[in-house]
């Protein structure tokens, strides 16, 4: 009898190739099927919510394997943490529907991107962090973050060896797009029905363009037409974003 | 004109082989003298408040080194952090007393060592804290931990590689000794003259051993006189213990 197992990971991105399995490199998903393999005693392909880039964090991906293995899930949840880096932890695992999948059903994933705004930054946050300390119009910035909410074309935001792409719309729903000024830094909040490849890292970019006087409001509506040529700005570093939560509609809730 | 200048310095101990110089290996002291030496065009000695061992963190490592160099020393340490590893950061910068040395004019120094509680640590924090989620008699501990407040003998938590070493007093004095509980760990914050080598991890070392039943009270003092065989517990791991402060004397004080 097979078992659908839901899982909640949270990673420090740093050492990693990203989440997508890649031969001979340290990535999440492939530690994942390593322990899932363990268990099963054969390859066992985990699901994610979504690929994360090399050097991108998360609070809380979803992911899912089918296993014929009976463990019980809180015993497959403290043998994963036993096994796998420090750096990835299961933070929580239940057996779900055996049709879920984590990408598919998903309704909407909420990421931060933190931009650290002071002089120096601490040795503990480095990783964590996009370090910007110089000088940026941040009121500007703050008011340009909404106009991302809505249904745009997102070509112009796009990872460049993914814009022309054949296939597969370009358009998305961001439900919501804030950017907060803490003491020390900026975190930009944004929830949408998806996102593009290098997508939250080039709206950064636009936003740090929009910040140092390069783009202004309406530049940046015209990215959103997804016709422009080139790119609103410089994709931000991998290591300022993290994926914070993916949602998913009642029925895909865990049956137990 | 030489000039002696003094750093306040914090680090992520995680990749160093600990403060001191050691060839082939990274070290914060190795770090730091390679900026100086290029500076100045030649070997410069960086002395510190003390050696830190390998893996273990500093928010405020004081150190000082002598130089020809005129810079100014804001110059100085925005330089620095833009050649040093993202963790090592240079907090501050200032010319001082030529006769300034970090560690023979320290008052005293304080450290902290984390224990975390929860089942699952984030892999945001693991560098920094000892993961200990088993069961610990916590109020014994706390009521344990200001026994070592006043001068003691601490032979008995000394590096063994370190205990019966001839020469050097073994006497130090602990002003503050406490064990302190939030909601997910416990942080043991202990404030001295001075510390011997693993002196702090095994403190921490002897009061988990009366957490679990093993040692008493009245035992813990026992090994506080120096003369008991053998150690209180096992020496805890460098990750949980960061230098935090190092205090001198007002003559030592900043000239600027």
């Amino acid at each position: 009898m097979s078992r659908r197992i839901r899982i909640t990971v949270a990673y420090d991105g740093t050492d990693f190739h990203g989440w997508q399995v890649q031969p001979g490199l340290p990535t999440i998903q492939g530690a994942l099927e390593e322990i899932a393999a363990g268990l099963e005693g054969c390859p066992v392909h985990v699901a994610g919510s979504g690929r994360t880039d090399a050097g991108v964090h998360a609070h809380a991906q979803i992911a899912a394997f089918t296993i014929r293995n009976p463990i019980p899930v809180d015993n497959l949840r403290r043998a994963a943490n036993r096994l796998l880096p420090p750096a990835i932890r299961v933070l929580h695992a239940a057996e779900t529907d055996p049709n879920f999948h984590p990408r598919f059903d998903a309704i909407d994933k909420t990421y931060r991107y933190t931009i650290f705004r002071e002089a120096i930054c601490s040795p503990f946050e480095w990783r964590y962090v996009y370090h910007h300390p110089y000088p940026l119009d941040e009121p500007a910035m703050i008011d340009a973050a909404p106009r991302f909410e809505g249904e745009h074309d997102f070509t112009c935001f796009a990872a460049s060896d993914n814009r022309d792409a054949e296939g597969g719309s370009k358009i998305r729903t961001i439900f919501e797009s804030r950017l907060e000024r803490l003491p020390d830094r900026m975190i930009f909040h944004v929830r949408g029905s998806g996102f593009l490849k290098h997508m939250v890292r080039n709206m950064i970019g636009a936003l740090i363009e929009i910040g140092r006087g390069n783009l202004s409001p309406g530049g940046l509506d015209g990215f959103l037409c997804g016709r422009a040529p080139g790119k609103a700005g410089p994709t931000a570093p991998a290591r300022g974003l993290a994926l914070v939560t993916v949602s998913y509609p009642a029925r895909a809730t865990l049956r137990q």
